[in-house]
């Protein structure tokens, strides 16, 4: 190991409420939720604490959920204090929850570095992965806020971009200057990042000394520095859960990504190579999932017959078994009320689903 | 009414076992017991006998079965006497069916007119049928075995023809005399049939009078003719269930086409055009059930978005929400335990799912 982790803290932004993955995600259960990657019956976010296990041991993990989420996720994650696991009482998107986060942390440890994650991807190597966060935790470390840019597979139009500058002199060798965020681009310009070979994915995962993190949201969002001192203070008092209540509601509604990286100085990344999948929609689920020699992925007891690459996913009671004839590139989701069948290539349509349901009055199903 | 239908019995034949529609239909639940035409929740077999009562009441009917089918099937008919549901121990195909329930029905009445019906098809035009029952009831009455034949809408492989000869003058004007029977021919074969205004479908509805019957088995099925006495005669001695459950496993397996009506002599058959359909696959009960505007038959609840000509069927329990979205003309089928998906032109191809679980020891679910 090259840096001592034992003041490093891991903030899970485990807030989404998607509903990319209906019927099997609903607003209660969500795609973190869900054991949407691989075989297995552990949930994504489950995973992420698993695999940072032996960098950041479960009790200096911190968790930030929605309200109506706090039971379900503090039981997916045993191990995680359950004073660790914060509740939004309100969603204010990814700055108030991190400054939040951290103000959490730093009352825990004041030196602490954090180290920020996503909860609902998905990692195929694993090892490589941590090793990248050592690196960025090091270049942190610097006082360099730090982000992790994943090494881009295809000109893809669905994700941010970060521009990369020179190697950074100051840092171990792994880090580069960002020179910019980059939106999520147009055909064209995705085929430019890809072949640039100076642009990586920004898969929302930052890294840094929770005091330059306070300085930063003071410097660029002086409301939301204002408010996180309030809850702080009351935190301090034994009074947080009312506090939090009262102001979270209130404090603005902006993104890590605008409201502090596009316009901090210094920042640095480190590119990431270790198997990346934000595990999108139902076709993410598929490429994840482990095929048969006819590129089925199918529920334990399908039957498949001149059917090729579908994904079959049953979760309703007494386990159905699901018989498949000359069908190919469909998926299939089973649950207790509800089943979707859609192409795959056509799985980000399953909001159009959600949308029907919501007109319709069916909430019950959302 | 032309005829006096004072004793006219129908004999209803409901040994059906079929695997096409699974899996809705199993070996317990074949497919006359299910309600696959239409929208509600009548059975076949019930809309068979329902059809019937302005011409032949209930307690006139009777109902051949399986051992095995046998509770399931008088439920499914209330109005019929338990003592005329008739149970054979083996299917010994439609010959000794059709000759030991004409026995029975001599017994209640020696002078009886008897009309053989499948119980698993569809009619349209309920009133037409009738007529034509009538028609072919008067015509058997003078001592014609008499049967129904379908006006073809089709060139269809699928049924045996019956070749049509010229207008018998013996009877009412609607009776011609059978040219001969036709195996279901070869598409070129079929398409001759169709164009030549002379040849009508097989649909084994058959009529005679009891005692004419049972001269032809006698004539051309001696063994089956003397299995029937001995199971006859044990029936006026009051033991008729153990004799039947000894004979009628041994009585030749032979179909009442191949064994009496190929090789009878002076055989009518009048031209049926009520909207018949036997129901053989999903891809019918796709065709009978109510399409909306998209040409989509839905269950109640389902969503369908961007989808046109499936048809979706649940009975599971809690009805499920179907939600299609972006695909066509598939078939669409839950139950309890099962989940079927295929293109509605493979409905055939239902089979080769029971076929694989068969193999696989996944009998529970047959």
């Amino acid at each position: 190991m090259l840096v001592p982790m034992s003041n490093v803290y891991a903030v899970i932004m485990a807030g989404g409420a998607g509903t990319r993955f209906w019927p099997a995600s609903r607003l209660l259960r969500p795609k973190q939720l869900l054991p949407l990657a691989g075989d297995g019956e552990e949930s994504l976010l489950a995973a992420t604490v698993r695999r940072l296990a032996p960098l950041v041991p479960a009790d200096r993990i911190v968790v930030v959920t929605g309200e109506h989420l706090a039971e379900a996720t503090a039981n997916a994650v045993p191990g995680v204090p359950r004073s660790h696991i914060l509740s939004e009482p309100a969603p204010r998107n990814t700055a108030p929850c991190i400054a939040w986060a951290t103000a959490t942390v730093a009352r825990l440890d004041p030196e602490a570095r954090v180290m920020v994650l996503p909860s609902d991807h998905f990692i195929t190597d694993e090892g490589e992965f941590r090793r990248v966060l050592e690196r960025a935790i090091e270049t942190a470390s610097s006082g360099r806020v730090t982000t992790v840019g994943i090494v881009p597979t295809r000109p893809e139009t669905g994700y941010g971009y970060i521009e990369v500058g020179e190697a950074l002199g100051d840092t171990a060798g792994h880090a580069k200057r960002v020179v910019r965020f980059v939106e999520k681009p147009d055909r064209a310009g995705a085929e430019g990042f890809y072949r640039s070979g100076k642009h990586l994915w920004n898969a929302g995962m930052f890294f840094f000394r929770a005091s330059d993190m306070a300085q930063l949201v003071k410097d660029h969002l002086p409301a939301l520095s204002e408010g996180i001192t309030t809850i702080d203070e009351a935190a301090r008092n034994g009074t947080e859960a009312e506090t939090v209540r009262r102001i979270f509601p209130t404090l603005p509604s902006v993104s890590i990504d605008h409201g502090v990286m596009e316009k901090a100085e210094g920042l640095a990344v480190v590119p990431g190579d270790f198997g990346w999948n934000d595990v999108g929609s139902w076709q993410s689920a598929w490429e994840l999932g482990a095929q048969d020699s006819s590129g089925n992925t199918l529920a334990v007891g399908s039957v498949a017959i001149d059917a090729k690459r579908n994904l079959v996913r049953t979760s309703g009671k007494g386990k159905k078994v699901v018989a498949l004839v000359g069908v190919s590139d469909l998926v299939v989701v089973e649950t207790e009320d509800a089943i979707l069948i859609l192409p795959r290539e056509r799985s980000q349509d399953v909001r159009l689903v959600v949308e029907a349901l919501r007109a319709s009055g069916r909430t019950d199903l959302l």
